[in-house]
């Protein structure tokens, strides 16, 4: 019996130290497993298997990930339209012509529906007011001294906590088998760049964004970077592979997205030779996040759907995928 | 006696593994001991050495050079220039019309001055017209055929072989002391880009240049990127310091350039906080390379030297700082 006992006991120490040695070596442990978890795995280690002929030199792995309703969340509104907002309440009194003028006067009288009735023209409009003219140095600034207390109308919680934690763990996997992480957003630039490292582990270099035009000028013998009212780049759909170009120089083998603004990014990797992963988050969880595809306003991802099911890429489904969704969750 | 000869032998043995050790610890041994290496070498030392004043974390060791007579030769013409000019001929077959049209036709009939009689726009009429129109992938591999054989007019080296050897040891110094190192050329980006992982261990994607537009578009059912006649950045003067914020979205702690083009992004970087390096290439070597500075067309420095001298940034002497200038130099 006392032999039984401790062969018993052994047994459930052994298994309990296997899990607890499972647990601490999946690099993913918010995923649930399943096909999305499988993909991603079964890709890094084709990839990075030397010798095997799908193996690709450190030096080609590159992966690249949208940002709004793919690291973070996007609803009810973008963070970036949220700050716009702020910094045109906060600017009003300098502009005093606002008060008559749209998209702004329905904007400071609260009514972000009459605001936004202007289409894309409008929120260009409240973008360039709250963006451009100052300098770059300047805006970096009140980015950071704004997300920094910022919060998301829902959740109360601020913007940084509101990334997905499974996101998160695929970054550090994939920077953990040398791929080198990008953010390819139809968001500003600039207005990413600043919280990046800190939040996802993602320096400002390998971000692309959309931007605007600067201006190198000396204030008070000071040389200066003005950001000036002239779109650059619209980093989204056809301009998300004009981005990766001219920044990286080179094709991804690895995209991560989640709406038809990402569809270019995804045929563009697809195209290349080699192995390539192509995955889009689909947003299935109204519990613990929101649920939108085909028809929303924000984020709609339809033909992307449509193009990934045809293809093969894959779609992870939030609500079935994923364990936990926000890093302030139970794991 | 016995004990005096083997005292002197060890002692011989002794210095004599010194100096083996310090050669090969020696990270710049194309450098002569001099200001140039001392400021250089100090200031490495200063920046990494952690718990002092000094310290800069890696993330923030961005290092900027300039290519163009800064990590190759520039003379007797750019390189990108003979380039184009090789593909002017390729492509004349195609472009009849080229035979009575300036600048083409004299470049045709081997007038290299009458062609380029007519300037910037002139030079800026054969760089289109034998870059744009063409898909990325076309024209990469189009500079790949070309470098692989070009030669240097003067020294019939290849022109891969036409780089500075005392700063292909600096770069590799820099990224061993944990800097990022990058290039801001006035050059093409995508000119330089398919070789310079290989020549100088600079990865694309830290590779900024002049470029133009691109347009995404479906090729037979495959996506392709267009280069189109359509100037995105001239990434020289006061382009540098946006191509810089562009790209990297820091300010660099350490700039080396060789011209007057260079000039806005040594005061760029000068104009940050904590410690900077500042340096400039002075050609002062007509028997190993070329003698030039503020008279010359290509490369001209002059006010640059002026500022230098004002404001004690390094001035590298190659005559007298540089013990070998090309890496087929005998050491």
């Amino acid at each position: 019996m006392k032999v039984k006992t401790s062969l018993l006991l052994g047994t459930v120490l052994i298994a309990a130290i296997h899990g607890i040695v499972r647990a601490a070596e999946d690099p993913l442990p918010s995923w649930n497993d399943g096909p999305g978890k499988k993909a991603v795995v079964d890709f890094v280690a084709r990839v990075t298997k030397e010798g095997s002929p799908g193996f690709v030199p450190v030096a080609e792995r590159i992966a690249v990930f949208d940002n709004d309703g793919t690291l973070w969340a996007e609803q009810p509104m973008y963070v970036q339209l949220a700050f716009a907002l702020d910094r045109v309440k906060a600017l009003s009194s300098q502009h005093p012509e606002w008060k008559t003028k749209e998209p702004f006067a329905s904007l400071l009288k609260g009514d972000l529906k009459g605001a936004l009735a202007g289409g894309e023209p409008a929120i260009f409009q409240i973008v360039m007011a709250t963006h451009a003219g100052m300098t770059t140095e300047e805006f970096e600034k009140t980015v950071r001294d704004w997300i920094a207390t910022a919060k998301h109308p829902k959740t109360g919680r601020l913007y940084t906590e509101m990334v997905y934690q499974p996101m998160l763990e695929l970054l550090a996997y994939l920077r953990a088998n040398g791929f080198k992480t990008w953010i390819v957003s139809g968001g500003g630039q600039e207005f990413m760049r600043p919280w990046t490292e800190r939040v996802y582990g993602i320096p400002p270099e390998q971000v692309i964004g959309s931007h605007g035009e600067l201006k190198y000028e000396l204030r008070d013998g000071k040389p200066v970077l003005v950001k000036e009212a002239k779109v650059a780049l619209i980093d989204d759909k056809a301009g998300k592979p004009v981005g990766i170009q001219k920044f990286i120089g080179r094709r991804p083998i690895f995209a991560f997205g989640n709406s038809d603004g990402d569809l270019e990014m995804l045929q563009w990797t697809a195209a290349g030779s080699g192995p390539r992963f192509m995955g889009l988050v689909h947003h299935t969880d109204a519990e613990r996040e929101w649920a939108y595809d085909r028809k929303s306003s924000i984020g709609r991802l339809d033909k992307g759907l449509d193009e990934a099911k045809a293809k093969g890429w894959t779609v992870v489904d939030m609500k079935r995928d994923w364990r936990r969704v926000f890093p302030f969750e139970k794991p």
